[in-house]
């Protein structure tokens, strides 16, 4: 049986436990999903950063012209920052060739507690399938679903596109050849009980989680139908710990 | 809208969000569940504690044959108690008109946890219904259900004896009439994509769960059974945080 962790938190696994193991981060609202974004747009690649501060010196670093900075606080654009955390204004004619020092804080917090792992994946809905076929290779690695949450709290949006992962993983091959934690059993019954397959279905059901009641809030519906085009890229974004790249 | 939130472990909830609202702990396999049938055998009360130390010298200070020790570690029974953790050896002949000394580490942890609400009450399958109704008086007081998981993880069989409770109230009144946050909606689908209200069906997914798993391997597949008699019981112990008595 091959190893199916899910984590509704970083803090509910110890980063030791990750060692050796793919690990795929989840920050659906909207970190991650944005992330495949700006890759699809043609960025060269991606530096996510903890603070602003630390987001602005490293843009400093690079040769005039080769970065762009983007990110949020509390759901909106960075005072002096070119892009905030909106899938689709990462546009080629804004990221293509360029370097996207990005800062996020829940995002950025799980890529950094999964840095032991063998391989640290970009998941997100809008990368679902292709996701569950990077998993698997090569068969028999243990495979962590570690959501970012929101500020310590469980969202069900991270919760949902681990059990859709999972759901896919199992459309594979079946239950029996995978040995789920009880996190990864509860996001896949959040996953099935949503119905959210359905592709008209799963945008209404993310209105209805925490991070998208704040998306409503702050103003960003779109970015809510965005997140929910499943399985729409088949790209899987790689963070290199070593390098604190994401290409 | 009432608030109805779900926390799958305490530390996962500030213990001063839980001020002044109704708290239900759960730690389903087994402790909550063993209380109920302790209360129902006619204890008279039961004094959690977290150490074995502490249970000891508690049990010492009551006047002799007024107390029984009970309680586990490592699912076993401590040396020199007289009763374990399995909720059918709390029988009338063992506790009837005596106080429960009981250890046990996540729950009582739980209930330690939720001190500061307005009131604690014992929550598990087996009182399902009754909790539910217990939950809804006064009207309109927030309602918390505080999963204990299992020494920091969360675990399927607290989360869905939490979703048993939220379907019983949205039974009574419809969703609408309830603010759930997205611990308490996944804890919902849990329960319903377990299908477990069918009673043939509980025992068999509780074999499933962490805790199932662990009293399986312990040689307590009857505890399984027992913890899944849906509604048995109209009994909802409370927790008293200045007397430390449950009853």
């Amino acid at each position: 049986m091959t190893r199916l962790h899910a984590h509704l938190l970083p803090a509910l696994v110890d980063p030791a436990a990750l060692r050796g193991a793919t690990v795929v981060v989840i920050d659906c609202l909207r970190a991650t999903t944005t992330m495949i974004h700006a890759l699809d747009a043609g960025a060269r690649d991606l530096r996510p950063t903890l603070e602003v501060d630390e987001a602005r010196r490293l843009a400093a670093e690079l040769p005039p012209g080769e970065s762009v900075l983007g990110g949020e606080r509390g759901g909106l654009r960075i005072d002096g920052f070119q892009l905030g955390n909106s899938p689709t204004e990462y546009r080629p004619e804004v990221v293509a060739g360029r370097t996207v020092v990005f800062t996020t804080t829940n995002g950025t917090h799980a890529l950094l507690h999964a840095r032991q792992g063998r391989r640290v994946l970009i998941g997100a809905l809008v990368n679902r399938a292709a996701v569950a076929r990077a998993c698997v290779e090569p068969a028999g690695q243990p495979i962590h679903l570690l959501c970012a949450g929101t500020r310590g709290e469980v969202t069900r949006e991270d919760t949902l596109t681990a059990g859709a992962i999972i759901a896919r993983l199992l459309e594979g091959r079946g239950e029996g050849a995978w040995d789920l934690n009880d996190e990864a059993r509860l996001a896949l019954a959040a996953w099935r009980d949503a119905d959210a397959a359905r592709p008209e279905r799963l945008a209404v059901v993310l209105r209805e989680t925490c991070g998208g009641r704040n998306l409503l809030a702050e103003g960003f519906p779109d970015d809510l139908t965005t997140a929910a085009q499943l399985d729409r890229f088949d790209r899987v974004p790689e963070y290199d710990p070593i390098t604190g790249r994401v290409a």
